[in-house]
Order: structure tokens, then C-alpha cells, then sequence
């Protein structure tokens, strides 16, 4: 085990602040799960740094490419976002997704400033548990490289594309079919979904789908309640949703 | 403002701690959300510490019952799990809810091992959406008056009855309907579900439902996976079961 240099260490840190992360063009992957899955997922990984633990646990991390290099944990905590990180760090270079483009048939999720990052994260599992590839985000969500962003995604992040873009010209462009989900909506069990693709807006935590986008929605629809709590958590509401849409 | 004497500041911060919750029998409501639903509910609550700012922008607390004390920031961040606590915290004495029994015709969801505070105040707040009144909870899962799983819950562990007791003695005593999820079961989509009532079952969120358990179990379901991530967080999938059981 050799400790990182002071440099080494400076760069790594500074990938946690969305500053650095834009200025460098790499972002930080956390945690054993997301680890493994972005050593399956071919993706371009500039660098891993693990603990002896988890070598110990999962030898197989020695044919990872490049190969891991060993760091005491006093430095994975140091460069985590985590309150604890046993395991280890990855520093991976943005993905540059290109220009987004809805394929026929496709449906595509679309973030109206979804800002809380284990949310975020926990949408795009979501979206990867059914089968949706691409995910527009409007900018004035959380950052997708959100180191708490990728962690919550447990390996989904590596499936599912984000791509940061205003949403009123997407749904512009490509009107058709716009889901929107709402607390006064059409009732979820009863309402006959399009099969053919579109898009399924889901709103802020707070303040439920903007004003402006509104206007855009073909369909407003609701969960229907049967208790008393007030509204459920964004990334259950979009799970519900999904499945009633895959459900046809 | 009078600052809380050394004695009080000491007793609220112990009930941070699970020992010290059923030594003295009270627990901790913190964050906005919950204390409005708190002095709504109608439960017993022994002291209410507040923040200017909150009394402020909420002044009908003054009518909580008892009024509130209002009290430094510093005091708040002391007693307080949250990261941030500008608003608020309570102190009310533990629920006694007496026997379970689950009623005829009634849904009552039962948590195998769920052990992570957030999962268990989320899947609060989403019986509580899906007119769940009681959840069974294996005595090896989180501690439901953990002030993390009261701050998830977001004043739904008002109205969601939480019982600690073994389930399979639940079971025994009350076994024609336990639904339970699995990776490998009957397609949620095209299962025939029960109309009458039962039990809902989930697993811990690494392990499932346990071996002890699985013999109780009348129906085994799975939610259908359309893309490529391994599992849906434990919440998010109570909640798809949950909306398939009410969509009947």
C-alpha cells in the first residue's frame, strides 16, 4: 500500500464540489455495488481506489481495469461523500451522452427540478428496473454527477443516460404524448396509458410540476389515495407510475 | 427565549438514543412537517421546543397544546438527528397500541428485518397513503421510534399503528392470506390478488423474506423487471405491491 500523494489526494477531494467536477471533467463513484457494476459496465475509468478490506472480500478487483490501488481508509474517507466508505473510489470521466433524441416507441422520463441527490439516484434505478434508457433532467435539478446522485443509483447510473436540458423545447419538438403526474389527475387504475411511447413528467418534490411545462401535459394523472397521508416521495410516485405504463 | 436548564437538555438529547427512549418511555418528533402533524393528530405530547424563525412563519403554534418553548438554534441542532433542524423538536410519550389483531376484510403489511430508518419511515408514509392502519415488524428490524424513521414517516407514524412481535407467530394464529414479494414469483401484472384482506410481507432490504418465514407464505408475487437493475429499494417496492393489491 502506497498513500496518494498530497496532489493526488487535492484532485480527488475536489471532485466532491460540482465546481471541480465541470472544471476537470471527472466525477467519483462510491460504494461496492457501484464499484462492481462500473467495472462491468466498460465505461472508461481513470482510476480505482480500494481498501485491503475490499480487495480481501472481492480478489477478482485485482483484473479491474486499470487495477485498483490499494489506499489506507483514513484517505477513501477523505474523497466520500459517504458517512462511511469502507470500500472504495472510482474517478471516471463525464460521459458525454451527445445530442438526446427520443427513438419510436421509446418512453423517456423527464425530471421537472427534482433537486434532493438520493432522490435523483433512486429514480434512475427506477428508470433502469423498467427499462428506460434515457432520463431529461431540467437544469435546475440536482447535478447528475452528484457523487449521492451516482451512489443512490446502486449501478444504474452506468444503464441510464441523463441528459441535463430544458424541457419546454423538448416537449416543443416532440409533443405528442406527455404523461404528467399530479395530486388532480385522472385516476391511475382506471386511465387508458398510450402504448406508444412518449414521455412521463414527474414534478419537484416540493412543488409538484411547473406552471410553464404544464401546458404540455396530455395526460394528467394521479395515484389514487386511500389513506390520509398527504403525497408520496417522488421516486415511489414515479415507480407507481412506471409500473402502471409497462403494465399497458 | 429562556435557554433549557442543563437537566432538560440532557434528558431531550438521552432520547436520541434507544435505551434511553424505553428507560423514560418518550421520543423525539422533529422537522416541520411533523410537528404540524403531530399537534394535529390529537396525541399526548409532553414538550414542544421551537424556533423563533419557526413561530414566525407558523404563529398558530402558540395554540399547540402545550404552547411551545421557544429555544436557541444551538439547542435544537443538539437534540435534533437531522443534519439541519431550524424548526423544531417534541417530546411525546411512546405509543402503547395494546394487542395486534387484524381485523376482518383488513390489509396489514408485515416487515421482515427492515433495519435502515429512512426505508421504514418511508414505507410509513406509504401505508398510510394506501390506507394501511397497521404494519407488523419483526423485533430485528429498526427501532420504529427511531427520530430518523419519525422524520420519514412525515406525519404518517401518526396514523400508521407499528407493532414490534415476532411474525411467525402472527402467521400461525392468522394464516390463509400473506402475500410476499420475491425475485422469482408470480408476475404482480397478471396475478389473480386476494379481495378479502391479509398480510402483506416484504423483506429486508439485502436478504428478502427469511427461510422461517417463506413457509407462511400463501402467494408469492414479483414485480416485473423490464431493464437490468438488480432490485428496487424495499420502499418503492411495498409501494408498487401495495397499489396492486388497492387496484384489486
Amino acid at each position: 500500500m502506497a498513500a496518494p500523494t498530497t496532489a493526488q489526494l487535492k484532485f480527488v477531494q475536489s471532485l466532491l464540489q460540482k465546481k471541480y467536477r465541470s472544471e476537470h471533467g471527472y466525477f467519483l463513484v462510491e460504494g461496492a455495488k457501484n464499484l462492481q457494476e462500473l467495472a462491468d459496465s466498460g465505461w472508461p475509468v481513470e482510476r480505482y481506489w480500494i481498501s485491503e478490506g475490499f480487495l480481501n472480500d472481492l480478489p477478482s478487483a485485482r483484473n479491474w481495469d486499470p487495477m485498483p490501488e490499494i489506499v489506507p481508509l483514513g484517505t477513501l474517507e477523505r474523497v466520500s461523500s459517504l458517512q462511511n466508505n469502507h470500500t472504495g473510489v472510482a474517478v471516471v470521466p463525464m460521459p458525454d451522452y451527445g445530442r438526446f433524441n427520443r427513438a419510436e416507441g421509446e418512453w423517456v422520463l423527464a425530471l421537472d427540478q427534482v433537486r434532493d441527490p438520493g432522490n435523483l439516484g433512486t429514480i434512475i434505478r427506477i428508470a433502469d428496473w423498467y427499462g428506460i434508457r434515457k432520463i431529461v433532467l431540467s437544469p435546475d435539478s440536482v447535478e447528475p454527477t452528484n457523487p449521492k446522485v451516482v451512489a443512490a443509483s446502486m449501478g444504474s447510473f452506468f444503464r441510464v443516460k441523463v441528459y441535463e436540458k430544458g424541457l419546454a423545447a423538448i416537449f416543443a419538438e416532440d409533443p405528442d404524448v406527455v404523461l404528467g403526474a399530479y395530486m388532480d389527475g385522472e385516476n391511475l387504475h382506471s386511465a387508458r396509458l398510450p402504448k406508444g411511447g412518449g414521455y412521463l413528467l414527474m414534478g419537484s418534490e416540493s412543488h409538484g410540476i411547473s406552471e410553464a411545462l404544464s401546458g404540455f401535459v396530455t395526460q394528467r394523472l394521479s395515484i389514487p389515495r386511500f389513506g390520509e397521508a398527504e403525497s408520496l416521495n417522488v421516486g415511489v410516485a414515479t415507480a407507481v407510475i412506471l409500473d402502471a405504463v409497462r403494465r399497458g
